[in-house]
């Protein structure tokens, strides 16, 4: 089935990328939706793109991780209070992943943070408007904070020769920096925050552009900094990140799963002092043991296509949960993935059968994740 | 420029619509995204499914107007707090058009509230979180109250045939609805609420489906009933709903602006003895006036398609401004739209530049709106 982009694209609800005259330019061919923007997610094919990013190096447009910009003299407090990590183990040019829950423990969005100063953080959504969920919270929480959208607009650099990218970009200042690092600076006289982190399972940066004005400048200058390294703009490459174990929210994690659930329980600080939203309904959790795990699966037979759908699981005859990612790994030579299950059901050797749209049903199992461990240069969290 | 379906829809991230089968069998030509949800826009060509609302009646999947739901002992009141308008004036039974603001007056979302019972309320959501948005505020409020996405799937039955439609589903009770009012039923058991409301600037109804399972069998019901009617689905109509003044929320109306400016100010009751969120800020402005206002425009010239974004204005040879919606209406023969105008420049009769994407310029004025009544029967809100 294919059709018009003037489709998609009806009206000006929908907002462009400062990249997007730039991802039209170099051949985007397709484009989804993700915090109410244009998201360029394929650009030639996608098995080529994974070859690229294992290979070579990826240029991605991600701008539509939109930041939710915390400041004023309890900012510091309240963004404590939005997730169970505890901020008080970042430092200033420290970012950290964590995890936004809601009372009752379950996931509203996994960001980036990034602690710009005391008293200044940026988170780097994933799809769910965290904005709103913020100003909500802050306005009877007696705080003084000032929550809002900032012109930024992140671009990913990712594969084995990222290094050599953002080397000939900023200099060895980039090579030394430690995951989840960043600094401020210009790139002729474009302002920037450079930070190692991305979505990959490989090693790369990110760009977060301060300038919606000079998108089109800053991607040819990265374009013409990887040149010699054959960069090329892809999508999101979802086979190689469920080799790697990473979730995407919204799909592998929703507001119905608790961190426990998902596998993401380290990112509940069990030690943080600082009051936070969630904090009695996980220790409940912790206590009682998660009932369900999202669990890593192979599912038997040919090439699947990426699942466009939650697929049911069945153990024994009975319906026990839902396939939430499953994809083909051309290195792997399996269709793997993710499915969220019982207990009981979820430990490795658990043999499952998968119903696929249209009625065939295949026989799985459950693996140990990750299936492809990401780079050693990369930590879990 | 065309691209695949399996593109858009890469993984389950994106929710699917109880009707989405059946809009796939109905020949669904283009999809985008709204509340994290595929959304059919598009079924034949837009103007026929334009002509088609004005002669006979359409049936729309606008599941993506997903709920909020209010319940609890303190939910007339966590409800009142969330919009300007005065729910002690809407009845068990009742619906009204709300604006949903925030503390600096901003237009959040703008749902159609309906009262199923004293305490219990449905926001029928334009595209943002405003689920999100409640359940901070919720959290610290001190009230008794829950929050939640219920299993509720609305459909729109709209045009001038939409009256015999309901008719012959449920009798003269639907005939007798007046706008905004609402009844509870089942047709051959599958649970629905009805309502005299919609998106289109005709008459219509619509059906709002308590059983997701059910969706393909209400689909076809409602497509049997039609049929004498010449039934048939469509997307959106941009062209009518700009013809009749409606306003789009993420065009024409976003947080960044007040009621006031967009000409929503009825939708602030001065009277509403009850606190809510942004009542300072929207006594302020109205006290000083707003400096912005939301106008109607002509733009001169042949057939535009409609803007894929905003499009800058200037007055006088300044940038004054910018355009939220233009499209070409058939039955004017002329480009209508909106405007985002400083007040001295709103007025009707103001000569406007519109700078068009790829550096054509455009003559435009400023004149009233709506530039089609809507119908009658069709009260302003």
């Amino acid at each position: 089935m294919t059709f018009d982009m003037s489709l998609v694209q009806r009206g000006a609800r929908l907002r462009r990328s400062p990249f997007f005259e730039a991802t039209q330019r170099h051949g985007a061919r397709a484009y989804t939706v993700y915090n109410h923007m244009l998201f360029p997610i394929c650009f030639a094919d996608l098995e080529g793109e994974y070859r690229h990013l294992l290979e070579h190096v990826t240029l991605w447009d991600v701008s539509v991780e939109r930041q939710v910009e915390i400041t004023g003299p309890d900012a510091a407090r309240f963004a404590d209070f939005l997730t169970p990590r505890d901020l008080a183990r970042c430092e200033v040019g420290q970012g950290m992943y964590v995890l936004i829950t809601a009372a009752d423990g379950g996931i509203l969005n996994d960001p980036v943070l990034l602690r710009l100063a005391e008293n200044h953080f940026w988170l780097s959504l994933a799809d769910s408007d965290v904005l709103l969920w913020a100003r909500g919270l802050a306005l009877k929480s007696g705080l003084r904070v000032s929550l809002g959208e900032p012109d930024v607009s992140p671009l990913q650099i990712q594969g084995p020769k990222a290094k050599e990218v953002v080397r000939a970009l900023f200099g060895d200042r980039a090579l030394n920096l430690r995951y989840y690092r960043f600094f401020e600076t210009t790139l002729d006289g474009i302002p920037l925050v450079v930070t190692r982190t991305g979505w990959t399972g490989e090693m790369g940066y990110e760009l977060y552009l301060r300038d919606a004005a000079r998108g089109d400048e800053l991607w040819e200058r990265v374009m013409a900094a990887g040149r010699a390294h054959r960069i090329r703009p892809t999508g999101p490459c979802d086979i190689r990140r469920v080799e790697a174990g990473i979730l995407n929210f919204g799909a592998d994690m929703t507001p119905a799963d608790n961190p426990y659930e998902v596998g993401l329980g380290h990112l509940v600080d069990e030690r943080k002092s600082a009051d936070y939203v969630g904090r009695e309904s996980l220790a409940r959790v912790r206590a009682a043991g998660a009932k369900r795990k999202l669990a890593g699966i192979e599912i038997e037979g040919t090439r699947l296509e990426f699942n466009a759908a939650r697929w049911p699981t069945a153990a024994g005859g009975a319906a026990v949960g839902h396939v939430t990612s499953a994809i083909w790994s051309p290195r792997l030579e399996k269709n793997i993935g993710y499915a969220m299950l019982p207990v009981a059901q979820a430990a490795p050797g658990t043999e499952l059968r998968v119903q696929l749209p249209g009625g065939e049903e295949r026989r799985a199992k459950v693996v140990a994740m990750p299936f492809i461990d990401p780079g050693k240069e990369i930590p879990k969290a």
